[in-house]
């Protein structure tokens, strides 16, 4: 195989991104169906992201070469669809998980897998009785760079075993209807993941503690709320989940270890504090510190030069560029001002 | 054209970059061809890349879909090249343009356009002639996201006219062969686009100051230099460039204006100063502040999936998270430590 | 009285410290008394402080106007002593404290105030049926430039109500003597302090864990620590110390209130998220950042000139400066490059 | 001399600054005399700093012990005036700094020393021809713990040689009446006199840059103003002034050597770049980090102690930590929760 076809199962915010990322940014992958129980809103993304027109196909409408499932297990089936992304809300992943199992799908599902440890488990037990692995979940922290990162400094050794994780989660506002429960269950879950991660031990107990609420939050709900993992090999983290924080959004997680401690979150990659010093590492080479730059360069000339157009420094400024560098190697030898000699645009361009 | 057929020329460390890139990274292309003045290192990528075994090919061998050109001229020429990436010696650059611009192909070309203002006008002349833009010079760091976002808000008019900008271009260590003139050409330049972009305004004058040079670097070398920017609307840039500085990779930017300043490069987004408060913007949201994550996330998913394998958390994290928030919710509501029931894995596992 | 005469039980690290800081850096205060278990240390510390010699004084021998008691208690009654500095071991204090309120001497008091609730509570009920304060305890970080803008921030309300602390406490090692009960007495009680202080309310239950120790201390001790308070009030603090992090002392406090946090301990002010914003307060003045240089000029200036010499910026410095600058002037008003005619300062000087 | 008796001519803002700066917070000096071309102007500082009524004076009328000079030449001969304070505006300085040479007065003047290059030559050899430094001038930003933090790790060596400096030199706002040669004159001057101390060289040549002027400052004022100073063993500093940053007071100093670089004015500390990293030293010490909290502690007990009230925490304080370390002690001991048993304050208190 050497491009996957994926269909995506749910297309709300997070769904329909996924969706976008197939088609915009993703190598190797190609968008070919998309369910939702909100049939127009499927429709919707398809048009847009195939870019083509309403044509008939099995199962469905189609556009361009993406389908439009009604049915999110006829899509799960279908046979020109590899591999499954499962954005549907959280209560309709048992089912699906089951049929991707039934069908050999590699499925990447959205957290929650399901809705409680005991139904995960039969997932868990499916999945194993088929003999090989088809789902991941959707933990993305894991990929961060900044968590990638972290947890490579922490296996390396070199500060030592960790101790502790602190870790911080903050939320701008919720919706009015996200309940004390919900910042266990849809938010503190993230930072259930990257302890259990991190450390590689499973969490053997927690303790939830609710300081008095913030008064920006429904009656009856404890936002933030303070708890304490403690881990089969005796280490602990504690979690402030604040959902209503006003702020914006924010995530932290420091990990403190025998010979210091590192934090990520801060929007500056690892901030260690070891050997005397508290501070980041500096990239060895452009390379590193423009990666990115280089990715977004590539897709967007791509992307561009797909539509027929330039979206990137013109001939123009390459020209201009030398010019301005030839002057500069004139004043480099005789020490003094140089005037850059630029043609007359407008008799360039007339 | 749904997919770009893109041809590689130039296979040393950032042809090869970027042709790796097309290949795992890039939506909507395909590397269809590559050429090197090294035969051998562009076969060798093409085995890489294609995971294909040599076959023959119109123009010499081929590996998989990609065909190795020996003549870089007749990969531009080739009828099923759609798009070519320069990323020969500067010194071929000039011919090899001219080459896309008489074949209508549209051409990402790594700096600098050419070796000198004069052949690098006769490229913009060329392809004004032609009546439609063909080329964009590889600046990259206009799509850095840090300095994408410093001209967004210099341009939102938020801190008023800018003024000054103060720039450091600094790397770990130069090749031996690194001279001065270099140090403006191949290092400078970067920055000359970057305040003609920020700008959007000509650089009319330069100064090279050159202080006593480390002694770090050969004899004759100047490094580091000092160079002073003045632009057409009066505004100035000052440039220190230290390509030996010995600690690593650096390029910072501090954009000063009529009522603030903001600087990157610092490994934390815009560091604005303004309003009485230095500091940067909280993101308002998780797709903001994971949009990288999950972009990861997706690719590895595919990568690993076509693979026939997991890449991420698996089934079993799906249901540890699950059982560990069942245990928070007894928490919360008890008030009290809760202990995690967890499946004994080697039952399941067997 | 228009100046304190101070007298300093027990001149260990903090005694001698606090005796040289009244000597050296405080105005309205003379150094008359010291006294410690170890007379010895006490004599060379009065021999240094008061640059005197040895000579017969009631109560033991003097140095200048510095006496030396031996005991204590005879300090404490000394007619010539105004106020009392009290840094003996803290099982001595509680004696000690109770002969300053006898004698109706002021006296700060390094924590603790005394080794147990009950006894501390025995000094609060003497010094009320006295009927004015006498005690101050030596909680010192409420002096810190830092908490105390800390607080000020979280009183002003900008903030609204503070809902949460997070402290760590971190010192690089502790003594092999230093046992797990220590930590919480001598180490955490300084949180204690600072978490009531800021909240302005009591703590009314105190839960300390223990995560698996690091490796780098003795058997048995519990280090580090993760504490959490309960406030009065309903607001929460959680605190980690460890006295063994082996990187250096740090100490932050952050505490997240209704609408934005404010961490302080990263060297760097009051460190605000809020109204979409993270970073600090730029001074608007040059006073405020430059205070402490100001103070540490004139001290450093009188303390020289009492010696007969100069130790700052001497006159050649002055006319140097001068001379720049009008050479700068020059180069202001051509637009170019001005020498600087400097004096041969060999000439000058011979 | 065990007491310095100060005088201090011109209280203005810097003045009057520095004349409570002796009484309230320097010790080993005692404010004796003021004078200033505004008489009603010295008479109310004295009255404030003395707490002295007026009385009739030799010379004048005193306060307290202070003594209110009509002539600045007067209380500089005065006998009992053992060092001056010179802020008088600096048109005057050349004459009352012969006059202090005359007497044999130390003295700490305000920058500049004198209004131009020659009269400042003039007052260096008069010095000179006395065979005793006696001037000492204002540039405060030496004692600066950050300046001088940066001074010393540069001449310890550990980063090579000193290649570069990089100043940055920002006011809020200035007055209207602030021109071009004051940005000179008054504000650069510090970077001139920062670029010789740190280099310990002479500056040989200067260059003044005007980019076009902020929109926010008068028609005819170059603000900010760029200028480029070279040093004469061939380091260099750039410096940019700007004096209506309209954010607030920024200082600035970046040190670029052969083996990393530093900077102060960041608000914390030395900020460095070296071996791969980029950070700032964790104090080993909580002495180091809370110097500043005992300064203040203990001058401001002396303060309230003299004034018989308390300034810090009291008994109470100190109890209730005893009180809430015991709860601790029991809950390190038991692993579970312990409640604090605080005695009832109104009943201690009544």
């Amino acid at each position: 195989m050497s491009e996957l076809r994926v269909g995506v199962v749910g297309v709300g915010v997070m769904g329909a991104d996924h969706a976008e990322r197939v088609v915009r940014k993703t190598a190797g992958a190609r968008l070919v169906a998309v369910s939702d129980a909100d049939q127009g809103r499927a429709e919707k993304l398809a048009a847009e992201l195939s870019g083509g027109t309403a044509g008939r196909a099995a199962g469905g409408t189609s556009y361009g070469n993406v389908r439009v499932f009604a049915d999110p297990l006829a899509l799960i089936a279908a046979g020109d669809v590899d591999a499954v992304i499962l954005a549907s809300p959280g209560f309709a992943h048992a089912e699906q998980l089951f049929a991707c199992l039934e069908h050999g799908k590699p499925v990447l599902c959205e957290k929650p897998l399901t809705m409680d440890a005991a139904s995960s488990l039969q997932v868990v037990e499916a999945e194993h009785k088929l003999g090989r692995q088809l789902i991941q979940v959707g933990f993305m922290r894991r990929f961060d760079p900044e968590y990638a990162a972290l947890k490579e400094l922490l296996d390396s050794g070199e500060l030592g075993r960790t101790l502790l994780l602190h870790n911080v989660h903050r939320n701008q506002t919720s919706t009015p209807s996200f309940r004390s429960e919900m910042i266990v269950r849809d938010s503190m879950v993230h930072e259930v993941d990257i302890a259990r991660w991190l450390f590689g031990e499973e969490i053997t107990r927690i303790t939830v503690h609710t300081p008095k609420p913030t008064s920006l939050v429904a009656d009856g709900v404890s936002d933030p709320q303070l708890a304490v993992f403690e881990l089969a090999n005796g280490a602990m983290a504690d979690v402030e989940v604040f959902v209503n924080f006003q702020v914006g959004y924010e995530v932290r997680c420091e990990a403190v270890a025998e010979r210091g401690s590192a934090t990520i979150g801060l929007g500056s990659g690892v901030f260690t504090r070891a050997n005397g010093l508290a501070g980041a590492a500096v990239p060895a080479d452009f390379r590193v510190r423009f990666e990115q730059a280089y990715d977004i360069e590539v897709q967007r000339w791509v992307d561009a030069t797909l539509r027929g157009e330039i979206d990137g420094p013109s001939a123009w400024d390459g020209y201009a560029a030398a010019a301005v560098c030839e002057a500069g190697l004139e004043s480099l030898s005789s020490g003094k001002p140089a005037d850059v000699a630029l043609a007359d645009r407008s008799e360039v361009f007339g």
